[in-house]
This record gives C-alpha cells, sequence and structure tokens, in this order.
C-alpha cells in the first residue's frame, strides 16, 4: 500500500523524497489507527491537485528567522509536505538553541496534527503542532460559526511509548460528525449546536447538518465545554483562539474566518514548536520521571468495565495490531485509490495480500 | 488598603519590595474582579506563615539555565513572590533571545495564573504561565483524584487591552463548588462525580463535597469535558497532564499526586514563559492583526439577551470599576485582615473611604 501510495504521488509530479514523506504520513496514520486521516484522504487531496489548489511544484519557504524561531510560506503545496519541512526546521532549531517555534502561512489540509508533534517525539525532543482550519466552532454565546476546529498536540517521549495528545479544540471534530451519519447513529448533546441554545442529536437532521459546512447557517460545532459558560464553553472557544495566534496571527497568515475552501488562493496557517527536555536538566531523568508519573495514572482504580489509557496508548494498541495484521482500507476508499491509480497510469499488485 | 497589605507583609518580615509586590499582585487581582483570590486569601497565606509551610526568608534561586530556559527553585517561599522572580527570569530571556521558558518547583500557592502571563503581555510580549496543585480531578474513567485543577494561562497584547485567557483544566476550580456551597445553590451537572458516573448537584451532600478535599475519596472534579470521552472529558485530562510537564516534569518538582497539605516540605511546581513576538515580524502588525480579529469576534451575531466577550474584557470592564469605584471587600474578610494586622501591630485608617 505504501507502495502505491508513493508512485501516485510520483505520477502527480512529486520528487521521489516527497511522494516517500506523503506515504509515510498517510501510512503512519493508518497504522495508528487514525483511518480518518490516512488513505481515506487521498481522493480529497487528489481533487485539490487537480484543481490547482495544491500546487506540485511549490516549495515551502522561510521569509524570517531566528536562531529560535521562523516563519515559514508554504506557497499553497501539499500540507503534509509544508508541514514536515516546517517540523524540521523547528527540530532543527531546538536541537541546536534548545527551542524552536514555527508559525507557517500559505499551507494546505496537513492531516492530523499529532504526527508532527510526534516527529519531534521520536527525537527525544517535546513536539506541538496546531492548525486552523475554515470556520466550524460557534464563540460561546455566538450565533455564527468563526474559530476552525483548531486541534492542539502534544508529544513527549516517554516508556514504554510516546505520550500523544492530539484534540480539536471543538468537543468533537467535523469528521465525527459525518461517521455518525454514515452508522445512522444519533449524535451525542454537546457537539453541535444552533440558534437558541438548542442542540442538534437527530442524524436525520440533513438541513441543519449540511448547513455545519456553511459558515453563515446559525449552526456549528460547539467549543469543548459545550454551549454554557457552566460547563466550560469559553475554555474551548478561547483554546482555540489561542491556537490562531501561534498559527495564523504570528505568521501573518489567514485565521479561520479568512479561509474559504472555494478560494483557491487561500491555505490554512499551522504552527510546530519543538523543545529539547536537556536544557531542562538531565533528559533520562525527566522521561523517567513522567513516564513512571504516566504509569502511576494507568494504575488508578477505573470505573467498573473501564480502562483507564493515557494519550497515546490506544495508537500504540493499534500499531501493534497493524503490524501484525496490515491496516484495513474499507472498499470504497480502496476503490477511490485504485481509480486515481489507474487514471494516473500506476500499477499495483494485489493489495489484499 | 495596599497600604495595609504591604505594612502587613513588611510586619511579617518580608523586605520592602518584597511586601509591595505581594500588594500589587493581589490589589490586581481584586481591581481585575476575581475577589476569590485577592486579599480573601490574605487569611491562608496568613495561616501558611505562621505554621513555617511559607518560609518568609527564603529567596528563589536558578539552579540551571541556559539562554532561553531557566529551572527555579523556590525553596517555599512565598507563591506570589517566586512567581513573579520566575516570570521575570523568562521576560528577560525573552527579550534577550526571543523565548524564555522557566519551570519553577517547591513554590507555593501563586494567586492567579493570569496575574503572570499578563506581566509578560504588558511588556510586549506573549506571556504563559501554569500550575499544578494538590490531586482533584478525576482522570477520564479513574475513581480516585490524581491531577490538579492545573490552570492554563495565556496573555497577550492586544487594543483596547490585553487578550487574558486564565482556565482550569477541570471544568471549574474548587473554589466555585465552595462559592455555590455558600450561597446555597445547587451545582450545575459535569462539576463534581463520584463513582459509576455519578454527577453530584446537591449543595447539601456535605459528605461528598467534603470529601472533594480527600484524594482517595473517590469523589472529584470532572475535567473540562466532563466524564464521559463522548463530551471530551478526555481533553480536559490530557491539558492538566501538559501542565504537570511544563511545572513538575521539567523541573523536576512535585506532580499533583506528590503535592499534600500538610506536609511543609511539599510545594508546587509551576511554569512562566514568554515569547517576543517581534522574532515573527513586525510587532505592531501582529498585535493589530490580533486586535482586529478579537473585535470581529466581538461583533458577530450573539444568541438573543446574550454579549460576547473574548477573554479579557470582563476583566478590563471590572478594572474600569474598581479604578472608579474602589475594590468591594465583604465584612469577613475586612475582619480577616485587620484582625492579621492587629495581631502584629499594623496600624490602618478608615478602609471604608
Amino acid at each position: 500500500m505504501k507502495k502505491l501510495v508513493r508512485d501516485i504521488y510520483s505520477a502527480y509530479g512529486f520528487n521521489d523524497q516527497q511522494a516517500q514523506q506523503v506515504a509515510d504520513t498517510l501510512i503512519y496514520t493508518d497504522m495508528h489507527g487514525i483511518a480518518s486521516h490516512g488513505v481515506q484522504r487521498m481522493v480529497m487531496y487528489d481533487h485539490f491537485i487537480q484543481n490547482g489548489k495544491v500546487r506540485v511544484k511549490s516549495q515551502p519557504e522561510i521569509v524570517t528567522e531566528t536562531d529560535v524561531s521562523a516563519v515559514v510560506d508554504g506557497h499553497f503545496g501539499l500540507g503534509s509536505l509544508i508541514g514536515t519541512y516546517s517540523m524540521n526546521v523547528a527540530i532543527e532549531k531546538a536541537k541546536a538553541h534548545g527551542v524552536g517555534i514555527v508559525a507557517t502561512r500559505n499551507s494546505g489540509h496537513y492531516g492530523i496534527a499529532g504526527f508532527y508533534a510526534n516527529m519531534a517525539a521520536d527525537q527525544g525532543l517535546i513536539g506541538l503542532s496546531s492548525t486552523n482550519s475554515r470556520p466550524a466552532m460557534l464563540p460561546t454565546h455566538a450565533l455564527q460559526a468563526f474559530v476552525g476546529t483548531n486541534p492542539i498536540a502534544f508529544a513527549m517521549p516517554a516508556k514504554p511509548h510516546n505520550f500523544i495528545y492530539d484534540a480539536a479544540t471543538t468537543t468533537v471534530p467535523q469528521g465525527k460528525i459525518e461517521v455518525y451519519r454514515k452508522l445512522e447513529k444519533d449524535l451525542p448533546a454537546f457537539w453541535v449546536a444552533k440558534e437558541g441554545d438548542e442542540e442538534i442529536n437527530d442524524h436525520t437532521d440533513d438541513v441543519d447538518l449540511d448547513a455545519l459546512r456553511d459558515p453563515y447557517s446559525h449552526v456549528g460545532l460547539t467549543p469543548l465545554g459545550g454551549v454554557e459558560e457552566a460547563t466550560g464553553s469559553h475554555k474551548g472557544f478561547g483554546l482555540g483562539m489561542i491556537v490562531e495566534v501561534f498559527s495564523a496571527i504570528l505568521s501573518q497568515g489567514n485565521t479561520s474566518p479568512e479561509i474559504t475552501p472555494e478560494d483557491l488562493q487561500v491555505g490554512p496557517s499551522q504552527s510546530f514548536i519543538a523543545i529539547d527536555p536537556s536544557i531542562f536538566g538531565n533528559p533520562d531523568a525527566i522521561i523517567k520521571k513522567f513516564s513512571d508519573y504516566l504509569q502511576q495514572i494507568r494504575e488508578l482504580p477505573a470505573r467498573p468495565g473501564k480502562t483507564i489509557y493515557v494519550h497515546g496508548d490506544k495508537e500504540a494498541i493499534a500499531y501493534d495490531d497493524r503490524s501484525k495484521n496490515g491496516i484495513v482500507v474499507d472498499d470504497k476508499t480502496l476503490a477511490e485509490v485504485t481509480g486515481i491509480a489507474d487514471r494516473l497510469g500506476v500499477t499495483y499488485g494485489d493489495l489484499t495480500e
């Protein structure tokens, strides 16, 4: 599968290293059990490449930098390539000077934020990454979506595997709504709200759920914390705005309300931070203290029938499973990917092996 | 009032500059409308000073540093003095090298995290601060409180006033529960949970609400996002752990479960970060872009009868009000403060002027 992805991206016109990087990112995502953002996304990227929203020949460029910071202009290349480039800039600065903070503008959809944070953790560093998106979140008390789903990812080395936090600052991302509709399941409360504080729970409410994609519709995703200040709505809303600062404000790129998916001249903004723990003391002692702390949490008394996971545990379990059993790609996705390959003249063997 | 606070802290044995700093911090808090953490806290600090938990003659000390980082040992001095010292270290490093990240151990209760973040914003920088605390939050699916209320504060210069986010990673902090009990109001759902996913809403449930202060009681504050993963419980839980990393793990200080208020040898851990926006571009342009973005949010269509605030707006309104009308200190707090003054032989005039 990885070879097929690489060959497709080569056929688009990306160079070998770029095609390999894209394949690494997508397969990493599927291997860690996050199928929604893995090869399933290839059809969306294919659409972007065909309509010129993603420019195959663009190269990301550092427009300003210091020892500990940079602003990168992605020039509307492929999001995951711009993200990998930007995180590598942050990692190099952290290795040389302890900290690297990169703000990136004119990027593209970059997949899961946790992938970039984890790039730093895999090299012994603390990593953070965030991206904005088109408007999706209703600010507390507002009737119009204005802030993106704006995930925050944080990763840090730990035993037996890295700690990886990766979560939208809305209660759930858009994709989760779509999965529930496909499965014909009603939505839990607190996910989607419309005018008059009304929550939308009925999966057959097509009028409202389709309106989720229209920022002027008075329907939107709730911030983490729901609709009311009593449940912490203003906290998720505030965290979403902080993501805008590190991505769009510092890079002077597009904020969420400036992102209109139909406009090919507009891309999202992202942030990438790496911090070397050794600037605070012995990194082995720091990582051991953290690993022990996480293990204490796993061993707390749990609610009946429940397991306490810390962030990264579920992904590690999925990775072990996929390493043994391979990744499962649903028929629709497989047909989409082979359809792209056939159109581009890319050959492939038996993918069910 | 400020003079009285200063004189009391001088009488404890703090030097003039320290006494002034404590008065500045407490009065700043009351001026911004956060009465729970202002002079109302003096009786708690008085108790700590009397029983030796706060050591009046201690000085915070840098134990390791680089151009962009430091670990500070507070040596169990007064939390707000250690916090001010640590944030000033971060600010100096940010002014010289763009970024300053300070992790502080063996500190004390430092009041509101937003005060320290705002110290940076008042000097044109982005500021962040966090503190851990004794266990208060039930990790998702766990029956034992293990993570503190662990607030995250973020401040950034903006017009017409600084943006200041300051929020516990639990749905509400402990103090809010106490206020609701005093007012004999039932608690909203999602604030407190116990064994079996049960929420505690009844303000007369003294057995459970008193048990909140016992980490082994199977009663605890919910993470931001509530009890269930469907409402985002694991997100607030994860953010609380990230606060532990920047405060306790990097400083090799006490994590929340290691903080036992009765043990005078144990203090909380804190983090202080300053970032100079000018390392990313023209700071005036960055601050203008941010201010315009915030103003657009204030002007969104709002739910009937509601006003959309961005973080820092309510505090600015309170500050204007207190500047005109003075701060209101309730009778019980006033009696506590004058009681401390009388015991220490500190004189004061008519405080109702």
